[in-house]
C-alpha cells in the first residue's frame, strides 16, 4: 500500500502502515534506497520492546552498520539523564552529522530518542518504528520531542520532524489489552475534533479494535496518521490549529502529573480529561448533553476509565497552570463545538473549568 | 543607524550597532514595540558579565517583568548542567510560551541560553546581547547555539534563530586586550574567506581597532556581521556554504581540545587553525606563500599567537576525526582559494594535513 505522506515541503516523509514492515528486509532495503538512509544507524529501545523486537529489526538492518542502545523503559525515565544516556553513545561512538537514529518502542521511546536526534550535532536524521498504538497513531507523526521535567511533562524539547515512519500492525498483538484501550482514546480524539465520520465509523467498529482485527486496525490508525498530517502540514510549529490535537490534554496532562505518573496511561489520563473538556464545552454552550453522552460511550466501550478519584481539584488546576499552550497568563484549552469540530478557547470560566474536573474526579 | 537584516523568511531578525545601546532605555522602547517583545524575560548572564551590565540593562528594561539567572563564567562551564539550570529557572519560575530569554554575556552565555530557549517548551524567542567582540562578529548571528561534550565542542545543541541582536561597541571597553585580540581572529576570517577588500582594509586599520577606536570598530563589526549574515541567509542549516564560515576552525577546535579548554581562548586557537588550514591550501596549490604571509602578517599585527607547543599532531588529528563537518568517513575542510575565497574540501592528503598541522605545532 502507498505510505501517507506528512506533506512539509523539504522536510516532508512517509508514513507506512502495514503488516509485518519491522522485520521486512524487502522493505526497509526499498526505503533505505528512497530515502537515502545512511549506512551508520543507532537504535534506541527500551529492554522490553528490545527483548521482542530488537532482533528482527536487526535482522531485517544486517546490511547497515547499527549499534543499540537499551533504556529502562516506563515515563518516569522520560528525562534529560535518558536523553543524554543516548548522546553518550552517540558521541562515543563517532557517530557523525550523517548518521541516523532509529526509535524502536513507544512513545516514550520516540520522544526521548526523537530529542537526542534533534540535539546531537544540532539535529540528524531519525525514523520513528513505534510499537504501541498510542505512539502509532499519534506520538510519531508530526515531529514533537522531548523530555519530562519534574515540574512538568514535556517541557523540554524540540520540533524535529522524522525522515521517517513505519508502523507495523503486528507489533500490536504483544501489547496488553490496557495499552490498547489506552491508544483508542487518542484514536476517538481524531474523530471528536475533525471527523463526524470517523467518529460513527468508531461507534460501530469498537469491537473489531479491541479484537486487533487487522482490516479495522489498519483503517483506525490510518485515518488517525491522516488527520493529524492534515494538521501538522497547516501548523508545524503550533502557532495555532495545531494546538486542537491537544484535545482533553491540558486536563490530561494535570491529572497524570498529580497522580504522579504512575496512576494512568498517558491515553487514559486523555480519556478522562477528554471527558473534562467535553463536560467544559457543555457548559460553554458548544456541546449539546446527547453529543456528550456520544463521547463518553464510545470511550466507555473502549474500556477507558470515566473518572479520577486521587487528583484533588486545586492540585490540577494548579498543574495545568504551567501548560505549555497557555498565552499571557491565560488559560488556553481546545473545546468541541458538536462532534467532529473543535476550537481553541481562551474565555472559559474558573468556575466552568473547576465543575467540569469536578464532573469526572469522582470528589 | 538603520539595523542590519538577517533575512531568513519569517524568521528574519535585526542587528543591532551602536554605543551604549544596552543601558539605552529608548533604544528598548522602539525595539520593543517593532518586535512586539513579551513583558516576562529572564536575563541570563555569568558572573563576571553580571557585575559590569546588569545593573544598566534592568534599569533600561525596568518596565518588563524580567527575573536573572547567574551563571559561572568560562567554556568549561558550557555543559548540559549550566543548560539545565536556566531550565529549571524558567520551569520553576512559571515562565511561559511566550516569554523570552536575554543572553548577556560572551559565546559561551550566548551559546548555552540560546540553546535553553531552543529546548524550553520546544523554543521560545532570545535576545542576543554579546559582550565580547567575539561573540558580537560571530557566535551571536546566525542562530547556532549549543553545548560541549567532554569528548568534543558543540556536540549537543540546536538550530535556534535569536528575534534580535543587540551589539554595544562600549562594552568593548571592558574587554581584556587579549579577548580582543581573540575576537579580531574571527574579524580577519571574514576577510580570509569572502572579502578581499575588507582584508584589505584590515591590514590598514589593525592599530585603529586595537586601540578600540569606535568608528573602525563599528565598521569592522559591521561588516563582519553583513558576511556572516548574507551567509547564513543562503545557507542556515549548513547543508553547504555555511561551513565556509567554519574556516580554520576544524584546527583550532582539536587545538582547544587537546590542549583542555584552558590553554587558548577560542579565537586564539582559531588564529592558529587559520594558518594550519592555510600552509594547507598552499600544499594543495590554491594558496600561494606570499598570500600565506599576507594571512600570517595581519594575524601577527592582531597579536594572535602563530603557533600550538603541547598539542602532539596524533592527538590533534584524533580529536579532528569527531568534527561535525566530517561525512560519510571523510575529512571536510575549508581551505582559501586565494584571500577572499574559500570553497569546501574533502580530498586533502593525510599527510599534508599532518604536515599543515607540523607547520605551527612547533614540533
Amino acid at each position: 500500500m502507498q505510505p501517507l505522506n506528512v506533506g512539509l515541503g523539504n522536510r516532508s516523509y512517509p508514513v507506512y502502515i502495514g503488516k509485518g514492515l519491522l522485520g521486512d528486509i524487502d522493505h526497509w532495503r526499498r526505503m533505505s534506497a528512497q530515502l537515502k538512509l545512511p549506512q551508520r544507524l543507532l537504535i534506541v529501545s527500551d529492554r522490553n520492546v528490545a527483548n521482542l523486537y530488537l532482533q528482527p529489526l536487526q535482522h531485517a538492518l544486517k546490511t547497515f552498520d547499527s549499534t543499540t542502545c537499551v533504556l529502562e523503559p516506563g515515563e518516569a525515565n522520560k528525562n534529560l539523564a535518558a536523553m543524554t544516556t543516548i548522546l553518550d553513545e552517540l558521541i562515543a561512538g563517532g557517530f557523525q552529522r550523517d548518521a541516523a537514529v532509529i526509535a524502536l518502542g513507544g512513545g516514550v521511546i520516540g520522544d526521548i530518542a526523537g530529542f537526542a536526534a534533534a540535539c546531537f550535532m544540532r539535529g540528524i536524521r531519525c525514523v520513528q518504528i513505534p510499537t504501541t498504538l498510542l505512539a502509532q497513531v499519534d506520538s510519531s507523526v508530526g515531529g514533537k520531542t522531548g523530555v519530562n521535567h519534574k515540574l512538568g511533562k514535556n517541557l523540554i524539547g524540540a520540533f524535529h520532524q522524522p525522515v521517517a515512519v513505519v508502523i507495523d500492525t503486528d507489533t500490536l498483538a504483544t501489547l496488553e489489552l490496557r495499552e490498547v484501550r489506552a491508544g483508542l482514546a487518542e484514536v476517538i480524539k481524531y474523530g471528536c475534533i475533525y471527523d463526524a465520520d470517523f467518529f460513527a465509523w468508531l461507534e460501530t467498529h469498537m469491537k473489531e479494535l479491541l479484537a486487533l482485527e487487522t482490516t479495522a486496525l489498519a483503517r483506525a490508525i490510518r485515518r488517525s496518521c491522516e488527520i493529524k498530517a492534515t494538521i501538522v502540514a497547516r501548523d508545524e510549529k503550533e502557532a495555532g490549529e495545531r494546538a486542537l490535537l491537544n484535545f482533553g490534554h491540558s486536563f490530561g496532562h494535570a491529572i497524570e502529573q498529580v497522580t504522579g505518573y504512575t496512576r494512568w496511561l498517558h491515553g487514559e489520563a486523555v480519556a478522562i480529561g477528554m471527558l473534562m473538556a467535553c463536560s467544559l464545552s457543555h457548559r460553554m454552550g458548544l456541546l449539546s448533553a446527547a453529543e456528550v453522552a456520544r463521547v463518553s460511550a464510545l470511550l466507555g466501550a473502549a474500556g477507558l476509565p470515566a473518572c479520577t478519584d486521587d487528583a484533588p481539584v486545586d492540585a490540577l488546576l494548579q498543574a495545568m497552570q504551567l501548560d505549555k499552550k497557555n498565552a499571557a497568563g491565560k488559560q488556553r484549552l481546545i473545546l468541541l463545538n458538536g462532534i467532529g469540530a473543535s476550537e481553541i478557547r481562551s474565555d472559559c470560566s474558573s468556575a466552568d473549568i473547576r465543575q467540569a474536573i469536578l464532573d469526572y474526579t469522582g470528589s
